[in-house]
C-alpha cells in the first residue's frame, strides 16, 4: 500500500491521481436535485449511450456504464464466457493476468497467458499457439481473446494488427474484447490509425475508459453489433456481480458531458502532448526507452539511483529492476498535467544529464 | 426495468433518485485537480475514516469505502465467511436474500432465510432455529447473522433487540453484520435508542450508507473492534471482487464533507420529518399502515386503484398485491424531498379521501 | 459424524450400508485385467448406456455415469444452468436444498426452496409462486425444477402429477430434472404408474441411482431427447468438477450387470417387499405413519423412548422430534435386507406393542 | 475423446487401463453384505488410515479417501487455500495447471505456473520468483506449492531436492502439497531415496494414489502433522465438493487390502521392473530419452512414423511433436503389464531397429 502522508508536488504517478475535469463535476452540480430513474435506466445514460453509438457508427451497440476497470473486465469476460469450461487468452502483460488479484479466476475462469515480450501485444500466431494446445475435454476451451489499447506497456495496435487478430478470432469461434482503460490516449496517439468505428467493427466488445481520462470514475462498456449475444441478460450479470450503481445516472451524466463537445478527446490529446515533450527531453538526454513510446505512458531505462529519485520526487513507478544498476521506470501524464509539471520533470532530467551522472552511465 | 421516458414531477420512488447534496458535489469541485494517492490510500479517506472512528467511539475500527450497497454486503459477507462451507442467516425480507440477484450465492455461500413476518426483524429465537438445524457435515455451518437498520420494511431494531441478538451471536460463535444502507434515517428516527457507539459495540461490522443519504455514491463499511480478524487482507478482497475504486478519494471526500458539520444527520432528519408529515396525513385519512412506521420508508395499504395512481403520479412502489382490491404501497422520502412535494402528495391523499373513494373502501 | 465403533446387527439405517450384490462385484472380478479405454470412453459404459436408452425408449438420450448422488445433482444442475444468474427450484425437503452442504450454492447458483409439507412433492402451483415472484433484474431467473423420485420423504409422484409439472415447465421455459437416487424403489412401488419411458418423455434429465440400489457406487445420469442442449460439452463439465473417473468402465460394468438380467429391478422389488412387511406390522401395532408409505423408506411416528431404542438397535434415523414425547423415525430397507432382519424388527415392534408401552401411548 | 472401438492387445497407454488386482476385488466380494457405517466413518477406512499413519510414522496425520486424482487435488488445494485471494504455485507441467480442465480455477483460485523445463520439477529458486513477484494487494498471495512425485514427466524428486523446497516453504509461510498419483512407482524407483516418513515430514499434505496403482479407484489424502490446521472441517469440504462417497468403506477396504501384506508396493515394483526392461531395449536400439527415466513412465524420442505406429499398436501417447520428423512418446507400464506385453513391445522396437528404419534416423 502507498503511504498516504505526502504526495509529490508534480505527479507523474498515474492518470488517476486527480479528481475530474471541472466541466465534468459542474455537470453533476447543476443537476444535483434532478430526479432520475435509478440503476442506469435514466435519460442521461441513454443520451450518453446514443452519443457512443454515434461515435462508433454502430447503431445496434449496447452500452453499459460501469464504475471501474476491473469490474468492467470481469463483467465483459463473464458476459462472453457463459460456460464454466471456457477461458480467456491474454498477453502475459495483460492487466487481467496478474494485476487484478485473481478477479477473473475468482469467477471460475482461467486466464491463459501467452508470452508477448515488450510489445505487450498479441498476434494471431500467439493466440493460435494457445488455441491449438487446448484440444480435449481434459483442458479448457479458449473462447475469448483479451487485448488492451493502449497496452499496459504504452504501445498501441495498428489497424492492420487488430484486423489480423479480429480475423483470426472470427474464423476460430473466439470473441474479441478490447480493454480501453486508456483508449482516449490511444485514439489520439500520433501513430494511431484505428478509429472508434474500426474498433467497433473489429471487436465484439470494448470499453472507453473514463477513470483514466478525466472523469470522477466510470467506464463505457460497448458490446458491438457482433457481440450482442453476450448481452441477453446483461443487467442481471451487472447486478449479480455487485456492479450496478443505484445512481447510474451519475456516470451517464459524466459521459454525456465528456462527449458533448469533444472534451474527452481534448483531454486525451493533452496527455499525449505532455508525454511527447518529456520523451523528447529523455531522448535528448540519451536515455533508452524500455518500450516503444506511443501514448501517455512512457517507459524509460534509468540508472537505479535516478530511478529511485524519480519515484520519490515525481511518483514515477519502478516497473522492473532490470539489473542492479538499471531500472525500467514508468512516467504517466494525465488530463491534469500542467506545463509547469512538464517543465519541472524535463528540467530535472536535463539537470541530471548535465551533471554528468547520466554521461557516466552511458559510457559504460 | 423502468421505462425511462418520463419521471414523476414529485418523486417518492426511493431515496436515490437525486444526485447529491450541493455541498457534497462542491467539495469534489474545489479539489478537482488536487493530487491524491489512488485506491483509497489518500488523506481524505483517512480523515473520513478517523471521523467515523470518532463518531463510533471505536478507535480501532477499520473503515473501507465501497461504491454501493450490494458490493458492500458481498464484501462484508465474504470477509467473515472465509470458509466455503459457512453460511449467512438473514430474515426472509433481508436485502441479500432475494433482491441482489443471487450476488451472495454467486460467491459460493448459501443465504439461510428465516421467516420474520412484517417486522422484517430477526430475533435470537429465529436465529437459533437455523443454527440448531444445521448440525452435521451434510449441512452448512451458519457463521454470520445479517440484519438491516432500518430494515427493508422501514422498521428499526431497539437497543434491547439488537443487544439480545448480539449476545446470542457472541455466545454461539456467530459474527453479526448490520446493513446500514439507511442507517442515517434509522439513527435519526424518533423512536430510535441506538447510537453509533452502541452499534459499533454490538456488531462485528456495519455500514453507513451514503448512496441513500445524499451522497453521489458510497458506503462506509466499518469493521468494529470485535470484527477485526475479518480484515487481515481486506484490500485483497476488495480488489478481487472488483470493488476497489482507482479514485477512492472521491468517496473519502464525500464522507469527509458529510460528517464535517453534521450534514449527514441533517439530511436524514429531514427525510424522517417529511415522512412523518405524510404518515400523519395517511392516518388522518384512515389508511392502515402495512408495517410499523419509524423511518423514511412508509408502507401503507391502499385500494388498488389508488395504489396504481400513486405509482403513476409519485413513483410509489407497489410492494405487494395483498388481494384483488388492496395493495401495500411504499412511499420513500429523501434528503431532497421538498415541502412542495410533501404538500402535493398529502393534498392528493386528502383529496382522494374527501372525494369519498376512500370512504367507500373503508366502509367495506 | 457417526461413531464407528459398533454397527447394529440388523440395520435399517439406510440403503447404502452394504457393499454390492455379489453378481455386481463378480462382474468386476472376472474382468480385473481386461484392458479398457479410460474416462468412460469404454465399451462397457457404451453397452450400459445403450441398455438404458433401450429401457427408456429414448434412442437419442445421452448417458453419463457418475460416482454418487451429490455430484450427479451438481453436474445436472450446472449442465442446465449455464448462466450464473439462473436458479433451481426445489421442494424445501429436496436433497439439494440443505443436505448437500451447500454444494449447489458453492457452484454459484441459488436453490429456491418452496414449502411442500409432508408430501415432499412440488406442484405446478408451488413452482408458479416462485417463478412469478422473480420478475426483474434485481432477482434471479428460475430456470430448472428439481424433483426427486422417490422423494426424500419416501413418497412418489404419480404419472398425472409429473405430467402436470412437466407441462408447466415446458410452457414456462423451465427445465425439469428428476433425482432418481431411489428410482429403482419408486419404479417397483405397488402404487407406481410411471415407467422409465414416461420419465424420459416428461423430464429433460433424470438419474438412475445405483449406490442406493445394490451397486458399489455409481449413478446413471440420463439427458433425455429434450435435454440434449445441456450436453454440448458435458465431458468438460464432468472433468472440471472433478467427477470424471479414470476407470469409468468400473461403473459401466456394474450397470451392464445390473440391467443384463433385470437384477436392478429385482433388488428394488425386494426392498419394497421388505418395507411392506414392516409397514403391515406397524399398522397392526397401531403406529401412525408420518408420511404416506409407498417405497423402501418408512416414516413412522413413535413415542420418543421407542424411537431412541429403534435408533440404537436398528440404526433407524430420528427424522424429527415432533414433541417432547413423539418422534418421526425413518426405517429403510435395502437390497441386502434379510428375512431374518425383517422378522427381528417386526418382532421387536410387536413385543413393544404387547408389553403395553404402546397401548399407553395410544390411549393418550 | 478416445474412439472406443478397438483397444490394443498389449497396452502401454497408461496405468489405469486395467480394473484392479484380483486380491483387491476379492476383498470387496467377501464383504459384499457386511454392514458398515456410511460416508467414510467405517472401521475399514479407520484401519486403512491407521496403516497409513503407521507407514508414514506420523501418528497425528489425518487421512481422507477420495475417488480420484483431480478431486483429491481440488480438495487439498481448497483445504489449504481458505481465502479467495490465495493461489497455488506449480510447475508448468504440473497436472493441475492445464490438464484438469480448469478444476482449480473453477473453485476461484489461480494456478501460478512456473517454467520448469523437462525435469518437471520445481526448485526453491523457481518458487521464489513467483513469490517475490506477488507483492501488493493488486496481486494474489501464493500460499501453497504443488509438486508431483513422480512428476508428470516421469522424474522424481530426491530427498535433497524435496528438503530444499520444504525448507523454502516453511520459511516463507507456504504450504507444500505433493500429488502422489504415482507415488507407488516413485517410492519403488531404484534411484529413490525418499521414504513415506520423509514425505510426511517434509510436506503438509500428500496423497497415495490407488487408481494408478492397482485399485479400482481411490486415493488416500494424508494431511501430515504440520498440515492439520487445514483439516478443521475437512468433511464439510469433501461433502460440499461432491466428493464424499456414500459407501466410503469401498475405498477403505481396498487400501486395507493394498497395505495388509505389501501388495501396493509389490505392484509398483512390478511396474518399474517392466519399464526398466523397455528402457534397456530402447537404449540398446539407440533411441534418445526425452526426459530422464526413473519410474513407470518412459518418455522417448522416436521418428514420427515409428511414434504413430507405437500409438496405434500399443496405445502409446504422443506427448509432443518436436519437429516434423521426431516425436516425444510416452510408454507407461502398469501393475497388470505382463511379461508377454513387455516382450512384445521390446521385440517390436528391436525389429524396427534391425530393419534399419531406426539406423537411418540415427544417421541424420
Amino acid at each position: 500500500m502507498y503511504t498516504a502522508t505526502e504526495v509529490e508536488k508534480y505527479s507523474f504517478r498515474n492518470d488517476y491521481s486527480e479528481g475530474a475535469h471541472p466541466f465534468i463535476i459542474q455537470s453533476l452540480f447543476t443537476r444535483c436535485t434532478e430526479v432520475n430513474l435509478p440503476y442506469g435506466a435514466d435519460k442521461h445514460s441513454d443520451t450518453a449511450a446514443d452519443m457512443i453509438r454515434g461515435l462508433c457508427k454502430d447503431p445496434k451497440a449496447e452500452v453499459a456504464f460501469i464504475a471501474g476497470g476491473t469490474p468492467t473486465n470481469v463483467l465483459a469476460i463473464n458476459a462472453f464466457l457463459r460456460n464454466s469450461y471456457e477461458a480467456v487468452i491474454t498477453a502475459v502483460s495483460g492487466h487481467v493476468n496478474v494485476h487484478e488479484t485473481g478477479a477473473v479466476e475468482y469467477t471460475g475462469h482461467k486466464v491463459i497467458d501467452v508470452p508477448s515480450g515488450l510489445t505487450g501485444k498479441l498476434t494471431p500466431e500467439l493466440i493460435a499457439s494457445a488455441v491449438e494446445y487446448h484440444n480435449s475435454e481434459h483442458m479448457l476451451i479458449p473462447k475469448l481473446v483479451y487485448v488492451s489499447q493502449s497496452t499496459e506497456l504504452g504501445t498501441i495496435y495498428s489497424k492492420a494488427e487488430l484486423t489480423a487478430i479480429s480475423e483470426y478470432c472470427r474464423s476460430h469461434d473466439l470473441y474479441l474484447f478490447l480493454d480501453g482503460a486508456r483508449l482516449g490516449s490511444a485514439l489520439m496517439a500520433k501513430e494511431n490509425d484505428l478509429t472508434l468505428p474500426d474498433i467497433a467493427a473489429l471487436t465484439d466488445a470494448f470499453y472507453i475508459g473514463g477513470t483514466k481520462n478525466g472523469l470522477l470514475f466510470g467506464e463505457a462498456l460497448v458490446f458491438t453489433g457482433s457481440g450482442l449475444n453476450a448481452t441477453d441478460h446483461l443487467r442481471w450479470l451487472i447486478k449479480q456481480h455487485g456492479f450496478m450503481l443505484a445512481k447510474g445516472y451519475v456516470v451517464g451524466m459524466q459521459f454525456e458531458e465528456a462527449f458533448r463537445d469533444g472534451l474527452f478527446f481534448k483531454m486525451a490529446k493533452h496527455e499525449n502532448e505532455c508525454a511527447e515533450k518529456i520523451v523528447e527531453t529523455l531522448r535528448r538526454c540519451g536515455f533508452e526507452l524500455y518500450t516503444k513510446w506511443q501514448t501517455n505512458q512512457i517507459f524509460v531505462i534509468l540508472p537505479t539511483k535516478l530511478a529511485e529519485e524519480a519515484a520519490a520526487k515525481y511518483g514515477c513507478f519502478i516497473e522492473s529492476r532490470l539489473t542492479k544498476d538499471r531500472c525500467a521506470v514508468r512516467i504517466v501524464t494525465s488530463w491534469a498535467t500542467t506545463d509547469e509539471a512538464v517543465d519541472s520533470i524535463c528540467g530535472w532530467f536535463l539537470a541530471q544529464f548535465c551533471a554528468g551522472i547520466i554521461k557516466d552511465y552511458i559510457k559504460k
